[in-house]
Formats: structure tokens, C-alpha cells, sequence
């Protein structure tokens, strides 16, 4: 291979290796504002809350300077291929880790209302967001290693995290019924489970795009959805 | 110009044009849902509900017919500045069309639990949804006609949309607090109009990549938020 042209090859390699880097480093930014957040709801931590809240311009920062480089590789080089879809899957992975920074930081800010009311038993938020922090953290392995299998499992875990939503939904209704004082921070709490799930399914969509940018051909048409809770009726008691 | 070099240049710019109207067409259809899923809540028409949910596979296949066509066009072209601008923006905008989708159809299923309710007073749900529903067709207009000043409208009204929402998030808690019969359909409306809020949110990102897009510089790096109801605290009368 002429001297310039492995060079080029070369430079472009380490250009992607660049492009993987900035996401993985957003991809633990975000990891850690959501386990920032689930601590603040948790453990009643305000410091955890306000730092989960600070974080939020930064992940921010990072995908538009994610587009950045995209733009310019897309322009200085002529990708093809595997590289080609690997560029365009980055860009959609980062879209979604933005939107997981700013449901985090939506939680962090809800945890700070409910500071304000005696503790519930909190057992099935706190599974909850444990599965959602694992999904995370693999899914942001398999960014990494480019590992389809990794990305399978978080793909199929899913189901299990709306399980319990929708077990949550339920029972947060019940509370609110038992007591109009429980109708606030139950409330907030609704909104804390529902920004999980959806943290849950922004892994799932970014286990799709790993796939597709791995493989070449997508995980699936119909991703089983699980949340049924838009179809939830709980009566109170009295009725 | 060459015969062949110009024969190229106007097909690249067929192909750009083909790709505005996947997208113009994609907002369509998702234009149509909300509206459907907007009329399935307040005037409970479960035909409109039954019909914004069927809308979304549609929704979906088109967004990844966009990226398809984008992965082509990268591919076989070597598109600059501006023209790869577009075709970046491109699949963040079908990103957010596919959110905007998915939203409206979760209204829609939660119509048909509200539907076993009385009606309520849904004045407020009415004018939000009437204002999403106009900046929504706006900012598609302005991606068809890639018009900056509709976009910059767009993303200056969606704070009015925010008001209204914490507004109505405040009397959906009242409404709660005031019989417990209220707590299930006031839940879901609850997040009925979150997601209304959530599509005002897309529209505005819509906004900013079609201004980038066009004059290739961020709108801004802090849009105002607008949705202070993570800090609600209502509290029943009777405490």
C-alpha cells in the first residue's frame, strides 16, 4: 500500500476509534446521572439530586460535539459499508443518550419534591431502577466492544422492567386512593417509574441500532411493548 | 457543465427532493395521528383512537425507509456543507416525527380507558392540544419549505404550551385530591397531556435542526424550559 494512502486508512481508523470513545465517555455520563438520579429518589440524597441536574448541559455538550465530528468525517472521508452505517448508528445513539440524560435529570428533580413527605416503601422502584442501571451499563459495554450478543440480552430484558412498571402504576394508584396526602408524591413518583421505563426503552432502541450497525440488518420490525399501563382502570376501594 | 456531471448533479438533487418528501410525508402522517389522538380524548371517538394507534407501524417504516435512503445517498454521493447538513438533519428529524408517533398513539390508548368516565371539563386539555397541533404543522411546513423565521416561531411558542401544561397538571392533582374516583382517569389525563407537552418539546428540536439545517449555526444552547410541574407540590384542602 502506497506510504499515503495507509495513512489516510490509518487516520480514519483512529478517527472512528475517536468517534467510539466520545460516545462510550457520553454513554458514562449518562450512566452515572441516572445513577445520580435513582439515588436521590432512593435514598432521599439532594446532593445526588442537584448533581444529577448539573450534568445534564454537559451530556448535551457532547452530542452536538458527537455531530460535530460526524459531519466532518461524513465530509473529509467517503465511508462505506459497515463504517458508513457505523457513523450514521452514532449519531442515532447519541440522540438517545441525551434523551436518557434529560429523564434522569426529570427524576433528580422530582426527588427533590418528594423529599418533602415521609418515606414510602420504595422495594419496587428501587428493583426497578436497579434492572434499568444494569441495562444501562451493558448496553454501554456493547457499544464499546461492538458486542451484538450483549446488546440481544438488554434488548430482551426490557419486558421484565415494564412488568414492574405496570405493577408500580398500580399500586401508586392504590396509595393515592388511600389518602389525598399521598396524591402528590405519588404522582411525582408515577412520573419517576414512567421516566425509568422510558430510560429502559431509549437501551432497547440503542440495543437495535448496535445491532444494525454491527450486523447490517435489523433486530427485529415488532419490539414487544411491553407497558400496558396507558389501558390501566384501578377503582378505589369505596367505589 | 459535462453531460454526465450534469446528469449526476441533477439527479443528486432529484434525490435531495425525494428525501424532503419522505419527510413532509412522514410529518403528514404523524400530523394526522396527533390529530386523531387529540379528537380521541376530548371528544371520545374511539374510531379516531383505534385509527392514531394503527397509524404508527406506518410511522415506523418510514423512518427507516429515511434511513435507508440517507445511508444510500451518503453512500453513493459526497455530499458538503450544506446538503450534508440537510441529510443529517434529516434523520434527526424523522427521529423525532417517530417520537412525536409514538406519543400520540399512547394518548390514544389511554382515550379508551377515559372513555368508561364521565366527562370531565377538558377545556384546558382542548386549547393545549389545539396549540400542538398548530406548531406541529408549522414546523412541518417550515421543513418543506426550509423556513427559518416559522421554525424560530415554533420554538418561541412552545413555552406558552408549557404553561398551559403545569396549569392543567395542577387542576388534574385537584381534581384527584377531591374524590378518589377521579385518580384513575385524572392519571391518565395527567399523562395524557404530558405527552402533549412532550410532542410541543419535538416539535421545538424539529425547529432548531431545521434552523441549523438551513443557516448552519445552533439556534441557541439553552432553550428555555418551560415545564416547572417536576417541582409541583399540591396539597389536598382538607390538610
Amino acid at each position: 500500500m502506497p506510504e499515503v494512502a495507509e495513512h489516510i486508512v490509518k487516520s480514519f481508523e483512529q478517527e472512528l476509534k475517536r468517534l467510539r470513545v466520545l460516545i462510550t465517555d457520553m454513554g458514562g455520563m449518562v450512566e452515572s446521572q441516572v445513577a445520580l438520579a435513582c439515588r436521590a429518589v432512593i435514598e432521599r440524597d439532594g446532593d445526588a439530586a442537584s448533581r444529577a441536574v448539573e450534568a445534564d448541559p454537559k451530556v448535551d455538550a457532547t452530542e452536538r460535539e458527537v455531530e460535530q465530528f460526524v459531519i466532518r468525517l461524513l465530509a473529509l472521508r467517503q465511508p462505506m459499508a459497515q463504517d458508513l452505517r457505523q457513523i450514521v448508528a452514532s449519531l442515532k445513539i447519541t440522540g438517545d443518550l441525551e434523551r436518557i440524560g434529560d429523564y434522569a435529570a426529570n427524576v433528580a428533580k422530582r426527588s427533590l419534591v418528594l423529599d418533602q413527605y415521609n418515606p414510602y416503601s420504595l422495594t419496587g422502584l428501587a428493583h426497578m431502577s436497579g434492572l434499568v442501571q444494569e441495562n444501562l451499563k451493558s448496553i454501554i459495554d456493547a457499544i464499546g466492544e461492538e458486542d451484538t450478543d450483549k446488546a440481544l440480552q438488554v434488548w430482551r430484558s426490557d419486558a421484565v422492567i415494564d412488568e414492574i412498571y405496570n405493577a408500580l402504576f398500580r399500586e401508586l394508584v392504590t396509595y393515592m386512593m388511600e389518602d389525598p396526602r399521598n396524591i402528590t408524591p405519588c404522582t411525582h413518583l408515577l412520573f419517576v417509574a414512567k421516566n425509568l421505563e422510558r430510560i429502559g426503552d431509549h437501551a432497547t432502541n440503542i440495543a437495535e441500532t448496535v445491532y444494525y450497525a454491527v450486523k447490517g440488518e435489523a433486530l427485529i420490525d415488532a419490539r414487544p411493548k411491553g407497558d400496558t399501563s396507558a389501558y390501566a382502570v384501578i377503582r378505589p376501594a369505596r367505589d
